[in-house]
């Protein structure tokens, strides 16, 4: 009975939590179980690494960006690894190099390419506990490479993969539910979500899962279950649910700019022009809207985004087609995304978003919609009353 | 023109001294040498993850401790060539998985086997800049090993005797002195010492270059040069001196606790285990005196050793042969070393020093004597006045 089981940063946070999960994997160890550990960075350390970095250079990025991050989840990796075999479990601490993790060489985002899975299944033939830094790979050059946001998830997952086993993913939450319970208190727990659903939640703004790893584990079906450390129940990733609900929950993006391009005779190739630039610099928009007769773009940034996104606007204005380019931003919106297998199959769900929402003048400032879900960007002022009237009409709380 | 050059601790403990010490590498770059950079950790990292891993097991050792440790070297390499790199310098980081650098399998103690230089001439050839971390090196099975006190100086020499190039080891001290110029202002600075003076100062504590170090670049014959960071001159290593001095220095070791340990009928086999059980322990012990006669075994520990000392002496009493074992430890001395190639060739230099210290009724508690050094164990109190007394007799100062 082999599991991999990824802890997030703050499972990990302080020497205590370290020893509070060796022994709840130790008594895992003693039920039998052959375990594969994939940790993150203890706490804040990533960002703290980043900081340091900013220090030599804002706007630093690439190989030793990451040759930096890195050490992050190799020292945490070697704690745990103490921290096991202080209470008598055989552990020992792996790095990309070590268990063969090879990845493509995009700095600060790369995907894992294969994993030689040698090296850890002779460790499980050993019968030792595998600690394995998530995050990272090797590329063919021998470089480290971080493997971005939600790294780690990847890591466990793609591992669950080659093992043929389940995920587990541990963190401070206990699982999915139907709103963020740091936002929404009383959120229903959901005890099974579809890897669909989950993609979907996780693209949104969902933070229990991240998307890639999501689509991986749906992709090889992988049986994965979110739960909260030191912790039973969680969330169960299945493939189909029994009973298919309308709605099965709400993501939150908090602190966005909406931003509108207005641009004289925009056509697509000055379009090509703005999202070239827009994906060169890495810059993530959301609810992109264009229309032709208009002449206007309109897409949500993050506002820790917006730095970056004005150097894209000076770009712009230095290109000789695009000078007369009008950019207006507004501050202050949160991006609402209703997810739900149902959504698309029962068009009365949009009007009784419009009808609930009008009722108490809450103003919708875009929507956009996929075959799973609805977003709104609503004002931040409205969100905690946008959420109760959703919650109530849809049935998402306890 | 290849060089090697190695940065200590305290020359790269911030970002604002990374900058410096990267500006001046940019200028050697740009008069055309060819730079191989070996860099320690951060200031104080070591020391903090050390501590961090005494908080899951005080008495932590083995391949998870050198795991932990050896991110640091890493987090400085992957900065100090940020800091390069934003400045122009084409560079590149490389861990020991990267530039191959082979060590013996064991743990905090590592010495290096060899290292694979392909990867190190291709980016020499490229002309980039190298920025390897030291102290660490890959077992066989592929684990991180860390190379023991002094270890980035050992990475920087084993480098140019493979590169055939001079190694530049850089600190906060300029160099060598006749003595610590923290601990006598005054002291000399000395532009050349031979390599067996080195070894000879190195062993008895002085603490800019280390011993193991230094019989490296003695056996192969390394041009090297000790010097403050940022600066011009130092001291060089050479073979021969052209005039050969009687003294070249003094070392001092501090807070020494002095050990005298009787033991009835005491003989070769009773001496066998109580070493035997030293050495398991990894006890540094000096000015080793035994008499057969007084059944008696005299020697020095660092006070910081001292539990670990009570530890074995509760082994040994736990001996059916050795329960009689009486111990005695006597705190506060510190140790002078007096190194020079002339010490046994000019009997008059002992009578010299005992007639000096007696005229000021400074008390010897010991004194051991090799080829090129006579060492003294003294009150902590006296210190100052014995440095002042020696330097006056051997003109020692400036």
């Amino acid at each position: 009975m082999i599991r991999v089981e990824k802890y997030g940063g703050s499972s990990v946070a302080t020497i205590e939590k370290i020893n509070l999960i060796a022994s709840s994997i130790k008594t895992r160890v003693q039920m039998g179980y052959k375990i594969v550990v994939v940790t993150s960075a203890m706490g804040k350390t990533t960002n703290q690494l980043v900081e340091q970095a900013k220090q030599i250079n804002p706007k630093i990025s690439g190989r030793e960006l990451d040759a930096l991050l890195a050490t992050g989840e190799e020292q945490a990796a070697a704690i745990l690894t103490m921290a096991l075999n202080n209470i008598g479990v055989d552990a020992i601490s792996l790095n990309a190099y070590q268990a063969k993790i090879y990845a493509s060489n995009e700095y600060q985002n790369g995907f894992i390419k294969s994993i030689d899975f040698k090296t850890i299944i002779k460790h499980l033939k050993d019968n030792k506990v595998i600690v394995l830094t998530g995050f990272q790979g090797i590329a063919r050059d021998k470089s480290l490479v971080t493997l971005g946001r939600g790294g780690s998830d990847t890591t466990a997952v793609a591992l669950a993969v080659g093992l043929k086993c389940p995920c587990y993913i541990y963190s401070d939450v206990d699982g999915v539910y139907t709103i963020d319970p740091r936002l929404y208190p009383s959120a229903r727990h959901l005890k099974e979500v579809s890897y669909d659903e989950m993609i979907e939640l996780a693209s949104s703004g969902s933070e229990v899962f991240v998307t890639r790893a999501a689509l991986l584990a749906k992709y090889y079906q992988v049986p994965t279950i979110l739960l909260e450390s030191m912790k039973e129940g969680g969330t169960n990733l299945v493939n189909e649910l029994l009973e298919k609900r309308e709605i099965s929950g709400i993501s939150v993006k908090s602190n966005l700019v909406y931003i509108k391009i207005i641009v004289s005779d925009l056509d697509e190739r000055k379009l090509g022009i703005i999202f070239d630039l827009i994906n060169k610099c890495g810059l993530l928009i959301g609810m992109v809207f264009y229309d032709k007769n208009s002449n206007l773009i309109a897409f949500t940034i993050n506002k820790n985004d917006e730095l970056k996104f004005d150097e894209i606007i000076l770009d712009l204005k230095n290109n000789q087609e695009l000078k007369s380019i009008n950019v207006n931003k507004e501050y202050c919106y949160d991006k609402l995304t209703i997810v739900g297998h149902g959504i698309n199959q029962y068009p009365g769900i949009i009007s009784k978003i419009y009808t609930v929402l009008a009722s108490e003048k809450i103003i919708i400032y875009q929507m956009t919609s996929n075959e799973m879900s609805i977003s709104l960007l609503i004002n931040k002022k409205d969100l905690s009353k946008t959420l109760e009237l959703l919650v109530k009409t849809f049935e998402l709380g306890r």
